[in-house]
């Protein structure tokens, strides 16, 4: 499944536990490789303005700069978005802004970055709008999921693939512009070929993500990616860390912390020195950067919020794969088709975040070892429900660790917690809403008090740090430059 | 929808908001009558010895004394419960205990009080097992769910009634004692006729409700009990309580409680004084109990939850209706195969329940405004939500407000909360356990926030003590006895 060949690019074996995986490394050094791998494609589509949709389409644009590709953006009628796409270049005057369907009409691959709930309702005009021939290009796999509930399908006859960037759109958008300086810095991207009518499938793949910036792009399937990506958002990326900490900052504030040391030993540590420490040195270097007392506290903390999250992401994985998450998805966008989503921005614990972030320059905050206990927990609990439903290991570590620790929280650390929750895309949304309360209560009502009775857990703690995910996130990182993202 | 005639039994007119509903008002008196309502029903089969079975099967003995209708309770082989129904005077010996088929096998009337998952898999072994036009019974709509969303259906030529107690099985059999004293004590019912084939279902249904002590008896629909008794279940009668209690627990600590007094603040005054109040007064009355300053107490915290809970009512309404909720639970049914369900037992609030219960002679506990008026509001929310959707007004207040603080909330005063999450029926438990902690996160980060703001809702309030919720509530009031439920 994660094997593949291209006739244009040199892919890679990557050692993983239990064999090795496929992969391709990026870099800007191999734009000049562009227009033979987009193999026949001399106009590509972007429909969509989003975060993904600004961030591919500015990444494309200049990765094919002086060839004969061109990048056109495709917006829906009346869409709030064309002042901003203007801004960036495209336009209606050079023929690279218009209608989306006008848009897609004219392009031989055509890259669907429209919102979930939009694509839902009006695939089909897409669909019966392309060229014959046109390749379909998806960066996740929600309207798999979408046509598989509703009992449609993918137009015959045209190549359907998907690149999906690990992590969210700004971040792709802002790594690859640092990618001048240090070339191959990026996203990592999956890819999957659904359906390859011509045989160039691969290729385009591998073309579009290596536009897009990707330090490196591993196989996987689009019922794989959709899982593992509308898994990881509502566990570890997303609800999970919005659950822990509401649960940790009223547990630090119960034990007598004022507000904004509570809010730095919960939120700020976890997107701040627990992230970087993983990001730099991987998952085991959080336990082993603490010294003796806070290893025991770590150990802890580790042992008692493990299986909570572990039953929690078992129960999200198997709604989603029963498409139970999905028809709440769409039953919610009904309900909110006249007012408003709630935001839970309000939370009392926001109020401390300008505090915390004002107080970053006077120290280095150390790593909680009780926070960094129940996060790496967590992370773990995915990796491993992960490995049991049989995903490749490069959209494992991705899906549960690097888009975590290179994208998202930094993001989160640049403003908070809820900003991001409040501020994804809408599936993302509701899902973070649906489960983080259910990993807070989880932590409350399980993990806390068995941290509290002082146990800890030595087969599962040694099963952490000889875990296997440490050789995959090695090798995965061996395929990327350090950077540290910049965020504005 | 809701009227009806009997050939055997008075029925009488009960006012309610907009017009009347048709009600049968349940006795002792009435017993003499049983033999002839139950048309050609001389053995009745209880399957199932859990709260409801047990009680209703003791229930229907008692109440059928001396004449020549016979109550026989059929188990599971190996079912744990054959001691406890021997010790109730259910033997092998005289006929009355046997395996489920067989028992199911030799009776007119089949009273299905399994479990869900049992029922779920093995109703069509059950179905077979029946004598040509035996009458099937249930007391729940949860199989009508279960084979709506399986594509199956009841067996052709089989009467298909429910009588549905609108309380716990404790309650349903501790009443019934009661009632020998005083006439008429009893857990409420709702009746439906989903199949007829000779024209005696309903004098069949009232006779059975009548039999199990029922104070007033009234009509509903398979689909709408099953609506109504699911979602609220979900919501003001268990899960929200959960999640309600849990954040005021919290946050009358922070504000500075110890831990029993803001236990006593926000679990206890829900269960006793609150509920108590409901119970002998009526809705409005818990408002009009409180001084000047804890009105306007009251009126903040029931403005800023009731849209939160109110939202949540409608997403947990959507997800029953839609099937959503019932595919989650046969989900959780598969990962619990193997494990038992995680207690929730173990948050630090309920070992402060003891020590809260000892306190009790000291002092009469007074209603605590910010409690009532949080706890007020979702009860109003249901309400709302329930009328909207075209509720009967009987079902709406039964499943809103009487079984709550006639039935649940006593038991979970002399127990606690969690006992009850934890020891109620398996689907009951999974929606408390994925909605509660929903509810929780509204509260805190919706509810709080607002209620913390000062600002009230004047309309909101007009349209509270305005609302035709009391007028049904009086009514129903006139039509059974004050009398206390006595908890063991």
């Amino acid at each position: 499944m994660t094997s593949f060949t291209s006739t244009v690019f040199t892919p890679e074996s990557m050692s993983v536990p239990g064999g090795t995986e496929t992969v391709l490394r990026g870099g800007r050094h191999l734009f000049p490789l562009l227009p033979q791998a987009f193999a026949g494609v001399r106009r590509i589509a972007v429909l969509g303005w989003g975060p993904q949709g600004r961030a591919q389409a500015r990444n494309l644009r200049d990765s094919l700069a002086g060839t004969d590709i061109t990048v056109a953006v495709g917006l829906r009628p009346g869409s709030a978005s064309a002042a901003d796409a203007r801004a960036h270049g495209f336009t209606e005057a050079d023929g690279t802004l218009g209608d989306w369907l006008e848009v897609a009409s004219g392009a031989d691959l055509v890259i669907l970055l429209v919102a979930d709930a939009a694509l839902a309702a009006h695939h089909e005009e897409v669909f019966a709008a392309l060229r014959p021939g046109a390749t379909i290009g998806l960066s996740h796999g929600f309207l798999l999921g979408h046509l598989t509930a509703a009992g449609g399908d993918f137009p015959p006859g045209h190549g359907v693939i998907a690149v999906c960037p690990k992590g969210m759109g700004d971040s792709v958008r802002r790594l690859y512009e640092q990618g001048e300086q240090i070339n191959g810095a990026g996203i990592n991207a999956s890819f999957a070929v659904h359906a390859d009518p011509d045989g160039h499938a691969v290729d385009r793949a591998l073309a579009w993500s290596v536009a897009l910036g990707a330090p490196y792009t591993f196989r996987t399937t689009l019922r794989s990616e959709y899982l593992s990506d509308i898994v990881g958002e509502r566990a570890v990326l997303l609800g999970a860390v919005h659950g822990l900490v509401e649960c940790l900052y009223r547990h630090y504030l119960l034990s007598g912390d004022d507000a904004v040391t509570a809010y730095e030993r919960s939120c700020e540590n976890i997107t701040g020195p627990v992230a970087r420490t993983v990001s730099r040195d991987g998952l085991r270097a959080v336990r082993e950067t603490l010294p003796a007392a806070g290893r025991e506290v770590f150990d802890r903390a580790y042992a008692a919020a493990y299986r909570p999250a572990r039953e929690l992401v078992a129960e999200i994985y198997d709604e989603v794969a029963d498409g139970t998450e999905l028809r709440s998805v769409i039953l919610a966008e009904r309900r909110l088709a006249d007012r408003p989503m709630s935001r839970i921005g309000g939370s009392p614990m926001w109020s401390a975040g300008p505090a915390a972030r004002a107080r970053r320059g006077e120290r280095e905050l150390p790593v909680e070892a009780f926070t960094a206990g129940m996060f790496v927990a967590t992370m773990a609990a995915q990796i491993d429900e992960f490995a049991d439903r049989g995903h490749p290991w490069s959209e494992i570590v991705n899906e549960s660790v690097i888009e975590a620790v290179d994208s998202l929280l930094p993001y989160m650390h640049a403003r908070d917690v809820a900003y991001m929750v409040d501020n994804c895309s809408r599936t993302a949304r509701l899902g973070a809403r649906r489960w983080g309360p259910r990993f807070q209560a989880a932590y409350e009502q399980l993990a806390l008090p068995a941290a509290e009775s002082g146990s800890t857990d030595p087969a599962l703690l040694a099963a952490f740090t000889s875990h296997p995910v440490h050789e995959a996130l090695a090798s995965a990182a061996k395929l990327r430059p350090t950077v540290d993202i910049s965020v504005a």
